[in-house]
């Protein structure tokens, strides 16, 4: 399968190199990495193992890759809007593309110019950063789950899930895409708000026991919001709090993603991680005061 | 009446500055400003005109003092176990003395030490900031409401408010003491919580619409947990709001006392201002998550 990696942060880079390591051609569209990763290729440093990919396909820009099988996006959902334009020479009438962004709304803005039997979802529980230029940081987990956006794009899904298994990838296919992106909200919507906010690590946080309760409330905010979506099964608030917390716990010092996009000076992804949401908890009537209130607290930094 | 003046903040200086020009008989208990003041006197810069005390009576400790009629607490409340040591010297059976602290609990930590009969509380609602030492500015309002902590001191308070009044403070003697601690942390609450947290003052804050719809939750938060309370009259909260976000409107570009004491390095009054009134709304049932939310990121910061 040819397959293209548009948004060549973290997690681009690291599935990426993963479907390349097993044996896919892949083509990557690099801004900040172009150069360092033309002359030296891509360095995986990895909990599971450090590779280095000597020699990689990488573009500045799509037109001249021409129709790929798959697009992956990674893009940062403040750029939704340059999405299409990026992707359009990638897309035949087979092409399956897979959102691997953060947060709601990222399949529905796809849908608004590609047939909805070619969107696939997904989620990715990976702990990663970018380091210096060509190198990536593996630092935790990496398990993906994908989904059919709409029911048209169920044996789709399933290819995809099994190229990526069969590169070596932990990715499971899922019958409710919405519902996997509501569990990873229930992580995200705490820790990458008060990370953000506070310029503390995951572990940081935890270590305060008023700021522990918070983010317990948090999650408990948003596994309500998520049991009055259109889901196939509730989400077991208490039980999947917990283990979120302990998963968190072996996160050792972790800095999620919007933490970074802070202290690096980029934009946020409010609209995906916590507008749309609210939107949504809204829509549902369900109560959300404390996810209002650090919406607004990160909002107001923007 | 001899007059003591324990904690010489923005409060204490401007409400201590007032009496000794109404011909009372004051003793400043200082600090910081204590040989700007010996040396050069006491100046106010006030809204209302602006005047200098030539002679001040400044004492770096309280045993030479001998007793008074009425000592002013205005010590910040992380400083409440300091309290009965510094008043202990002041004090005789007729003695009245009034806390205008922040928050709750200020009249309980004193009767811990004090009969009750001698004790009375008062909110103030003024806009001041120290300057440099031995100059205080006065930027907005001035109004003082006093009442007693227990019915038996309310003769003593009435006496007190007519002193107050005669040496043209605007002050005002209330039934409800309760009631109107509740309705000064309506203000306190969001504002000194917010500001701190952010860095940004009042105006700021209520330019960015988000940021001012949760301002107004969390006001409506303090005002049910008030109204759960034993009180008077409950507080008409929707009126009440609107009130004070319009008198904060005009307050241009203030700093709360907690913003300011955020930025030069000392405790925050988070006991007297979060916890005990977090508590009180517990014990009542109250939800409070906006609150709990900010206190819990407030205290990551002590």
């Amino acid at each position: 399968m040819r397959t293209a990696i548009i948004g060549a942060g973290a997690l681009g880079l690291y599935y990426g190199a993963l479907l390349q390591r097993g044996g896919e051609e892949v083509h990557f569209l690099l801004r900040r990495d172009y150069d360092a990763i033309m002359s030296d290729g891509l360095r995986v440093f990895s909990i599971d193992g450090d590779f280095h990919l000597q020699r990689v396909n990488g573009h500045r820009e799509t037109d001249n890759i021409g129709t790929v099988d798959l697009v992956v996006v990674g893009l940062k959902t403040f750029d939704n809007n340059k999405v299409y334009s990026l992707i359009a020479p990638l897309i035949g009438p087979e092409t399956a593309v897979l959102t691997l962004q953060n947060g709601l709304g990222n399949e529905e803005y796809l849908a608004r110019s590609i047939p909805a039997e070619q969107i696939l979802g997904g989620v990715a529980f990976l702990c990663a950063n970018r380091g210096v230029p060509g190198i990536v940081h593996h630092l935790g987990q990496g398990r993906v789950r994908i989904g059919a956006f709409r029911p048209e794009a169920t044996d789709r899904c399933r290819d995809v899930a099994k190229l990526f298994s069969a590169a070596g990838l932990n990715c499971e296919s899922v019958d409710d895409l919405l519902k996997t992106r509501w569990e990873k909200l229930v992580w995200n919507i705490p820790f990458n708000g008060l990370c953000a906010l506070t310029g503390l690590d995951v572990t940081a946080l935890l270590s305060d026991p008023h700021i522990r309760d918070e983010i317990s409330a948090l999650m408990t905010e948003v596994a309500t919001a998520a049991n009055a979506q259109k889901i196939s099964s509730p989400i077991e608030t208490a039980r999947f709090i917990e283990q979120m917390l302990t998963v968190t716990e072996s996160m050792s010092h972790y800095r999620p993603s919007m933490m970074i996009d802070r202290m690096e000076g980029r934009p946020l992804e409010l609209e995906s991680i916590y507008v749309e949401p609210l939107r949504r908890a809204q829509a549902a009537g369900v109560a959300t005061p404390r996810i209002e209130l650090l919406h607004a607290l990160l909002a107001l930094g923007e």
